[in-house]
């Protein structure tokens, strides 16, 4: 396990992730009760909302009220999430996020037209359309995503050539609009991926693209999020994002046992465990969690908040003893 | 990811953990069943029930007569657990079961102490007095087991060195009575391990003692158990304990949210999509799986059983195509 890093970037998605698929409905004053209790866990980004339209996203109907609601914390970077020029603007607007350009490919054409109604070239067009957008607003664009880039429901799985040549088509908009990409984002969309695939398909993105720091979003539909990140690990990617408590899911995958992304106290559990180090106060991340169950009123996947952190039992151990 | 197996034995552990741990109660039928659906799976060998008094375990007082009820599938090695020479002679009368004799330290003498009422020293003797029944009884004795190998609730962390000496020990009783070990299973009873620590102990234990074949038993409290597995299947470990569903917990282990052994189909998924047989019928485990989540009456941890395998994903789509 050489290639471990000494410390990672967790980025925070439980609250876009989560209201965004529970069916709710949850008040809004909840949602930022949950966003402010993250601020205070040492975590350095979260994920608050996305702007889309209330009538295909109704637990986002809100989104601008939850910026406007929550309490910025020093040293935490709050983002949103937009899929075209009217979601970037009600962004702008909230005055609060981070306005930070990403653009995004998905490896399977398949998806795609279920998630978003594009074929394959439509949608090199639409990052064509947002990377001009970006160059004119003078908005940063440090980092760039291929979503099912482990496998599709509907494609089965996907080659590393696909992801490498996708890969490849961002980085010639890069160059192209002079943007400064710094890092992709590898997406286990539907939960495809294994450590195995973790460990191929990071390593060729390291190979051919060595400047490129390398981030991982897994989703833990089929049980591997922790397995994955811990192979990502293993391969030195040390930005990741997770879901506190394991919120979230997928309205687009085809079933309904769609699971949110990693759960960050399990991850985080993990890394320090390994003497990896997150920045994060496990202690108070699990209250989060177990505020995160609360609010959304039934149990959520993430197992710490459950067994508990083992430095708090050695802390126990430690005071019992004279 | 070298030294991956290339084939893997899974010990199933659910009914006996699953139904030693429920609340209950669960009609003797119900856990016959589970067994019979089980054996059909391609699993070769299926812990049922543990002879245990029924004042101590309400769950297992059925277990004669759960024994007596499966139908035997060729291939499947069905086995029981004993913890005195009284439950031995049961397991025996049933006629039933594979008797295999097996000796178990514990890392963690406070544990054994809550577990079993033993000091350490009174735990060693008793290996020994079980290892002349062994030999009077001529049982072979092919596997040994080392409780929280890794960690433990009340004690803390628990140094590599000791898990060795208590590994020696058992060589010792091996030597004296002749019983012809060759294997040891370590197991994590009260989830402190990470992929970190079971690379680290194993890899100790195989430097010093290469000629043992190694075996874990991961509980999933806090979440690691599939991850820990994919690190010991990269040291070479092909043995593992698991529990369909996720069934069973430790109600030894101090608090609520103990969770039972890994979840053997999700365990399974990730062996075949990594190229590792099992010899296991994955879609057939699933419904085993959904099978034991009826019969306990409420949502089990398993994953795959609601994400669905990739296999069957595969499949459909091969046959959508022209």
């Amino acid at each position: 396990m050489s290639d471990l890093p000494k410390s990672i970037r967790i980025n925070e998605e439980g609250p876009r992730e989560g209201f965004q698929f529970e069916k709710g409905p949850i008040a809004t004053a909840r949602k930022i009760e949950l966003i402010d209790s993250l601020s205070k866990t040492g975590l350095k980004q979260i994920q608050t909302v996305s702007f889309v339209p209330p009538q295909n996203v109704p637990g986002m109907a809100d989104c601008v009220e939850v910026v406007r609601g929550f309490t910025p914390h020093p040293g935490v970077s709050y983002t949103g999430l937009w899929l075209n020029e009217r979601g970037l603007q009600r962004a702008i607007d909230t005055g609060k996020l981070d306005i930070k350009g990403a653009l995004y490919l998905c490896a399977s054409e398949a998806f795609l037209q279920r998630n978003q109604k594009r074929t394959f070239e439509e949608n090199l067009a639409a990052q064509h359309a947002l990377a001009v957008l970006y160059q004119q607003r003078q908005i940063a664009v440090e980092s760039c995503g291929i979503m099912a880039a482990f496998g599709c429901n509907f494609e089965g799985d996907v080659p590393i050539a696909r992801v490498l040549g996708m890969l490849r088509q961002l980085l010639d908009i890069d160059a192209q609009y002079g943007l400064g990409l710094q890092s992709i984002v590898l997406a286990d969309t539907m939960a495809w991926a294994t450590p195995l695939s973790i460990k191929r398909v990071v390593g060729a993105v390291r190979d051919q693209f060595p400047h490129l720091r390398v981030g991982l979003h897994l989703h833990d539909t089929r049980g591997m999020g922790i397995a994955n990140a811990c192979a990502g690990l293993e391969m030195g990617v040390d930005m990741f994002d997770a879901a506190v408590a394991g919120l979230g899911g997928c309205p687009f995958a085809a079933h309904s046992g769609a699971a949110g992304n990693v759960c960050t106290e399990d991850f985080v559990f993990m890394c320090h465990e390994m003497g990896i180090e997150t920045g994060i106060d496990l202690d108070l991340l699990i209250e989060s969690a177990l505020l995160a169950e609360q609010i959304v009123g039934h149990a959520l996947p993430g197992c710490i908040m459950k067994g508990g952190s083992l430095a708090r039992l050695r802390k126990e151990r430690l005071r019992r003893q004279p």
